[in-house]
């Protein structure tokens, strides 16, 4: 039994939709971030960092969504989330989700978590007037010579697909253009469309209601 | 025979010394960022981006230190850089590394990186000035919560202690005293001392010269 803390809207989406594909018995518990319970002391015995995802397993904690990711690939085999009998094969799934985690998420992170790294609101409005163009940046590499189709790694369904679709859901508020990203759009209808992704949405929007 | 593309002072030092660590067959080719080889159109062509490292294997290649990291602890099994057979601590490797990847490295970075995430001088000065702050308190929480000692996962070395050096190798000039961070005083000492990193070390600062 896994326990998944989650913030709605937040990267966490990612693991709670890759322990849904995996079949795990899980629970998701719901943080406030409006009422900073990332920060409360109960929490940050959990997770030092105050972030989410942290996964709690009966070995201990788990934070990060590309360990998480790749620990859900390991520990339910039968699921085929992620090539892991191939190094190689391998290391291109865990190259594409650094990617999303260092690059694209931090990016997107510019236009409302500007006082993680400056202390003046004029900072914090060119931070967050650049952020359509470095998404863009970083979605039309994803688009041109990353995304294989119709998933990430190709025809094979992998840990990198619910995370990739994660930071597509902030596309549109980060005021990018889908239209010259026929392969990103197409695969977000896809991932709409699988039914873990249909259950973990509605399981995260009721709850936030 | 592998190929590793780095630049001196770079996070593709963490992926040069695993490589020596692991024992591989490799050569390592240095790219000149002042020259902004990285964004040469040959460049390029390795690695879309124009970041380092990026390593060549017979297969393809691999962009992204977690990646790389994770990659070569699994084709080098007998040189125990990861717990290969245990998906939970291989999963607090990676969550270290991530952690490294996706937050202390963007902190850093946002001392002579400002353009990536924004336009205008004063918030780049802004950005600049938060940065002892901001990377002392990474390494507070590495200090207290993350580095077991001697080695980041204990007694055993992996591919967290080559990346955690090279980030540690950073500190200074960015204004964090390590008075007050004495186990990471102490792995930096212990690093420095591997025969793997004298060679590594030797190596990129002759070229450098």
């Amino acid at each position: 039994m896994y326990k998944l803390y989650y913030s709605p809207g937040s990267c966490a989406l990612a693991s709670h939709i890759a322990l849904e594909e995996a079949g795990a018995d899980y629970s998701a518990v719901r943080l406030d971030f409006k009422a900073n319970q990332q920060q409360s002391p109960d929490y940050l015995k959990i997770n030092p960092k105050g972030r989410v995802p942290a996964l709690v397993t009966d070995k201990g904690i788990i934070t990060e969504n590309p360990a998480i990711l790749a620990f859900i690939a390991q520990t339910f085999p039968k699921a085929k989330l992620a090539p892991l009998d191939d190094p190689f094969a391998f290391a291109q799934v865990q190259s594409f989700n650094s990617y999303l985690c260092a690059t694209v998420h931090v990016a997107h992170a510019h236009k409302g978590r500007g006082p993680r790294w400056a202390t003046q609101e004029s900072s914090f409005a060119d931070m967050k007037g650049m952020v359509p163009k470095s998404m863009a940046a970083c979605f039309e590499l994803i688009e041109k010579n990353m995304l294989r189709g119709p998933w990430v790694m190709g025809e094979q369904y992998t840990i990198c697909d619910p995370y990739l679709y994660t930071i597509e859901l902030w596309l549109e508020g980060d005021g990018v253009d889908l239209k010259n990203l026929p392969k990103v759009a197409d695969h977000m209808k896809r991932m709409a469309e699988r039914p873990a992704v249909k259950k973990v949405m509605g399981e995260q929007q009721a709850r936030a209601a």
